[in-house]
């Protein structure tokens, strides 16, 4: 099959690699249904450092089950299914504690912008739906796999709750979902720290009450002005630079939580600083796996649209437009029709 | 009045300072019934630096208040009092949201290490009993004021619940009030770290049903080993250096909490460190006045004896030796009386 390669910072390319096989007797092999780029595949592209391989892209994905490793038992071929970008059993005690994404067997989805992928540890990993979903619904399944999770595991780690004063900051497809999740768990008040007008204007369709296109001290001060100079019980930061930290921590009330999704690069803190400010820390990788049957469940009957944030769709043969136009922000995120 | 400063490191004097007085309305002056040398204490009289001026030390208390401004309402002259080493006005929307200790008004206290001590924003700081404690009460009612809500607020920042697995790092008075602490909020297994045997002996009879000695990678071991691998749900430290950090990181499962109320210095963390971790992270000054109500009343019912952590009493005019003894662990914590 053809698949989705980048050989190195900016060179993405469509081309033949091996059709993906049964390695494991708890793997399973799908067809995608859809497959998408994610913000976090823009880092390698940007990147500046020599690659060590070839690396096949792609870890948000919805399919068909086309064939099972020996020891699968809770999928089989023909069922559509939504996995998580993160690969668990779902039974190890970290699992169990609600955290997928730190199981004791932990590994992440690779090679999923192709037409067929191979899911190891398909058991803990997949959720079957009883039926096949609409080619309507796709672009929304797809969305859960990686970006409604993630968004929602931010404002799960903030600590949104009915009532509360809710910031996103970073205004990617993780923010906007963000706000999306702080909505559905009940923020009062959502303010979308964003600067671009579309995604403005899709954070306010999302639920944001309160737009500030600022950042920095400005960006802060102005959130601090909605909140009558307290800040907000719940911060979602969506982006994972410093810049971003820093507004999130500054816009948090104390006692108030940070919940951090976007994979830090070069973010630090110290202990004095956290200690004085009195706020909440708490991120990592969305346990996804936790929130699938909840949020597929959502999609199916209609109550919500994430997959909005697909703002380009594009034949998969295409990928590397997609990432050029995500890179260059003339597109929030690119489906990649298969 | 006598009372204590310190002129620079090592150099605690008991020497003749003006008697406090009233300076704004919503001031009192109590008389101590009894206080003590706090652990952080310990970080001026072992710094290496110059000191810009001579410092009043002390700002654990309990008392009879003598006088009180004009403004004051909630205490009067006559009545025992315990207050928080924080000074809040218990009004603003940080003190409402539950964290005093951030309040827009804070001040630390200082000075207490004295016969009488001048106590700002007395309605909001102080807490009075109905009746007068008696001489057995009073340790354990000045140990309220810092280190038994420092130690409760470790529990709760870790989030300590019914059946919980915790491991409390650091056995000075602080860790050992956690171990207390954590017990009374229900923790099934409590793992405390301490090298010193007095502080094990002390550690058991407040709760730990396990001790570990070793430090470190061994130490980090040791904890997994009891706890089958996985860690521990909620982790109180109570130090406040980079290797009990690492200690206190290291023994929590993801998605555990690691609760820190030891003041940091020169901890660092990294974003990607944290964000991998899957840790939740949670410290600052203890909330002690939102605790004091509770608190209070559990040591005049008798259910806690707090005050067991002063294993040295001394007459004030001896808090020079009580430096000393505290500095070279010849104490865990110190009672002066006054």
């Amino acid at each position: 099959m053809h698949a989705t390669v980048m050989h190195g910072p900016g060179d993405v390319r469509f081309e033949r690699i091996e059709d993906p096989k049964i390695l494991k007797p708890t793997d399973a092999i799908i067809q995608l249904s859809a497959t998408c780029i994610c913000g976090s595949d823009l880092w390698p592209y940007r990147s500046e450092g020599p690659f060590e391989q070839p690396m096949h892209m792609g870890h948000e994905y919805c399919g068909v089950v086309v064939e099972v490793g020996s020891e699968v038992r809770n999928v089989r071929p023909g069922q559509f299914v939504v996995g998580s970008f993160v690969l668990s059993d779902n039974t190890c005690p970290h699992c169990s504690f609600g955290y997928p994404s730190s199981c004791e067997q932990r590994e992440f989805m690779t090679g999923a912008q192709a037409p067929y992928a191979r899911v190891p540890l398909a058991d803990g990993t997949l959720v079957a739906t009883e039926e096949m979903p609409t080619s309507e619904q796709i672009p929304h399944m797809l969305a859960v796999s990686d970006v409604l999770g993630t968004g929602w595991y931010a404002a799960e780690a903030a600590g949104v709750r009915e009532g509360s004063t809710a910031v996103v900051v970073g205004d990617g497809a993780v923010g906007l979902m963000g706000v999306l999740s702080a909505k559905l768990m009940g923020a009062e008040r959502i303010i979308a720290m964003s600067r671009h007008e579309s995604r403005q204007k899709l954070a306010r369709d999302y639920g944001a009450t309160h737009i500030v296109a600022a950042r920095g001290e400005e960006g802060i001060g102005e959130v601090m002005e909605i909140t009558d100079g307290i800040g907000a019980d719940a911060v979602l930061e969506c982006v994972g630079l410093q810049q971003s930290m820093d507004q999130a921590m500054g816009v948090c009330r104390p006692g108030g939580a940070v919940g951090f999704v976007g994979v830090p690069h070069e973010v630090n803190f110290t202990g004095e600083g956290l200690f004085f400010a009195q706020k909440r820390l708490f991120g990592g990788p969305a346990p996804v796996r936790r929130y699938l049957p909840d949020l597929m469940g959502r999609v199916l009957r209609g109550e919500i649209a994430p997959g909005r944030v697909f703002d380009q769709t594009l034949p998969l043969e295409r990928v590397a437009e997609g990432y050029a136009a995500m890179d260059e922000r003339r597109a929030i995120k690119t489906m990649l029709t298969v």
